[in-house]
């Protein structure tokens, strides 16, 4: 894309009114447009770097079995009733809209009840189990409060999957390739070597509960690292997990050592929760077993929230010049910055890596040099390439890594090559 | 995808509080449920035609110039206020909630102050502009009834670009522009032949507006073709669109040869605008020009909606038996049905299909022939290929499109490049 076609532009101050490092730099590069606290709209940029993230998480739920879906936004008090949900006084950050014949509706702020009333209608027999639905939408938490950023939004954009299976060993052992496909979401986003498998409070079926924590300064969680994992982030001993402030404070007492752990902050960017029967139970999701006799379906439930996935990358992935964004969720590979007085030379090699299918931001703005290396910095891509007078006189351009130091001369028949192969 | 992994099932019966066509063939095939009158959630295979033809659009947006992003659903009321859409005595049918603070929020029900409001941060220079942003988003409305399916929800799935000109010589230039890019999005849907580009009551700037309207007994819509043009769809003479009701009524006196129209009810299922300034007014949304002047920006704005898009589909393509998908927006290409004791050389033919990379869903269930067929025809994917013990004799499957009734025995060697080559 050609960044004078891109119609937002870098800000050079940072907006008085938030105080997270995600939503200034990710605003000053032009990546999201604040509505209201907590609520936030993803302009071009921003919505690149979300579709990556998206389609990350995709990849991994279709490979242990997820089926995609969609599910309404405007949820029926009815569904949310069974389960006692509805009620103000049980969930305290429903947003709530009326119908013009005074019926209420409300915006979901989890789907639970949402999907275990569709199943319901399908679910009858052994052989409609195990069954991993899940799907990708907005939703909506009336918080108190609104000051992280896209990390805790009023508005966000969250994956959820829900497991539907037979029984707890079923489920365990799904539970179990959830874990490893939470892994590859972290590994493939780029910071799974700061990221923890850390045990948590459980639901009704459960002692414990598994949150995926990114350690980070400006996380409002604290975990307890085993010493002998810390520093391998998901890499850790799969046999001992972190542990969360609550567990930690519950079970203090009991855990041997505790000079051997940790203590960091961090943000939770995935949980994975034992359901068992709590919400097949109102919902009366019960399947004839191989014997015809009726059992309860056995349910799990695995949340992301994308922003939130893309705020932490952010918080834990940055310098003082704007934000360093990972390979895989960048919004473009390349940011080709065209130095010269005229376009043509970069033009030409902007069409050959459009036609190499190389994801490029071309920066073929009448800017300064100044300008142009501030905005890259900002905007974080991984690659920057520049074309000036100088790299011209040798045929060549200059290659430079977001995250390095190192400024390399390529060949410009060479450049197709050399990003094919990084 | 196996049959027997997806966990929706057909229904028989149509449900008794669906009086629409669409409604009725998408929840017995389990294509969507119903959460409130108006709102639906869109089931796997449902998704997957609403995802084809998300595709499809986004692809001619993208080919116009246009650029993606995605607003947020929660709106400002002091947006809002500045073009005096917030007040309810103006606009009748949002949906509004609020936040803990007491502080109003807005669901989209329309885009153009959103936009108005984030360009108006960026466009200072004629340099910045012309600029096509949309997104795909929902879409909320508070109508009084819903009864027509997914053709006019509470809750909607719509794709909104707006466009930004320097003037209305460059805005005409790019309206032209979307007029071919709708119609081919609405060829490659499936109902082109069907479907009018139709004179409509315009904006503040403009006499008219377009509306493209698709012929059906089930439109709410009355619009007059040109006798010459009738049956000619969107190949019709570009230079004299149709008529809907509204301008026909106002302008019938001036219109000659009346005797030459044919009337039909019809659904409209895009429209585009030219907004001029009414927009860019009260958002102060201006440019300096080449000479240092300001100018107004000058807006269009140009709507689809993919449910009623997808519903409209099947409202004008189907028989007694379900739904016709045309070829680009069917969920699977191929619907794959076993008919024989086991499922040894259907799960083969599955496996070589998935390998050459052919959208198949494989009925592996262990189901009647004659449920088998239905729930197929139900369904409307546009290949059908039947494995059977008569048919395996002669090393062959039979192959019969949903439309059509002839019946054609491929070689099980053969199958693969006869689908590549339809």
């Amino acid at each position: 894309m050609r960044q004078s076609k891109l119609f937002t532009k870098t800000i050079k101050q940072s907006p008085k009114d938030e105080v997270s490092l995600n939503a200034q730099y990710l605003i000053r590069g032009g990546f999201i447009n604040k509505e209201i606290a907590g609520v936030y709209s993803y302009l071009p940029l921003g919505l690149r770097v979300l579709k990556k993230i998206e389609n990350i998480i995709r990849e991994e739920m279709n490979a242990v079995g997820g089926i995609e879906m969609k599910t309404s936004i405007m949820q029926n008090k009815e569904v949310w009733e069974k389960s006692n949900r509805w009620d103000d006084n049980v969930v305290d950050n429903w947003f709530k809209t009326k119908l013009k014949n005074g019926m209420e509706a409300g915006l979901s702020f989890t789907n639970e009840e949402t999907y275990s009333n569709i199943l319901k209608q399908y679910v009858n027999s052994y052989k409609d189990l195990p069954s991993y639905p899940y799907d990708f939408k907005e939703i909506f938490r009336n918080e108190v409060r609104s000051k992280s950023g896209i990390i805790r939004g009023r508005e966000f954009y969250w994956k959820a999957l829900y497991s539907f299976s037979k029984d707890e060993k079923e489920h365990i052992n799904f539970y179990e390739k959830m874990k490893i496909a939470y892994k590859k979401v972290f590994d493939r986003a780029g910071i799974g070597h700061l990221t923890y498998l850390t045990f948590a409070s459980g639901g009704t079926f459960s002692k414990y509960s598994h949150e995926f924590q990114t350690i980070c300064e400006a996380g409002e969680d604290i975990i307890y690292i085993n010493k002998d994992d810390y520093g391998k982030g998901l890499e850790m001993n799969p046999n001992h997990a972190a542990i969360n402030k609550e567990i930690w404070n519950d079970y203090s007492k009991e855990i041997d050592e505790k000079e051997d752990f940790k203590k960091k902050k961090a943000i939770e960017v995935g949980n994975i929760f034992t359901l068992g029967t709590k919400f097949s139970e109102p919902f009366d999701l019960k399947y004839k077993d191989e014997k015809g006799n009726d059992r309860m379906v056995f349910m799990g439930s695995y949340g992301i929230g994308l922003g939130r996935l893309m705020g932490t990358i952010i918080e834990v992935l940055n310098d003082d010049n704007g934000i360093i964004w990972p390979d895989n969720v960048a919004p473009f590979k390349v940011h080709l910055i065209n130095l010269m007085n005229d376009n043509k030379v970069s033009d030409k090699i902007y069409q050959n890596m459009i036609d190499s299918g190389i994801e490029v931001l071309y920066d073929d703005r009448e800017k300064s040099t100044g300008e142009k290396f501030a905005d890259a910095d900002l905007i974080g891509i991984p690659y920057r390439i520049i074309v000036s007078e100088k790299t011209i006189k040798e045929d060549s351009v200059e290659v430079k890594r977001r995250d390095g130091d190192k400024i390399e001369l390529i060949k410009i028949d060479k450049i197709i090559d050399k990003l094919k192969n990084v």
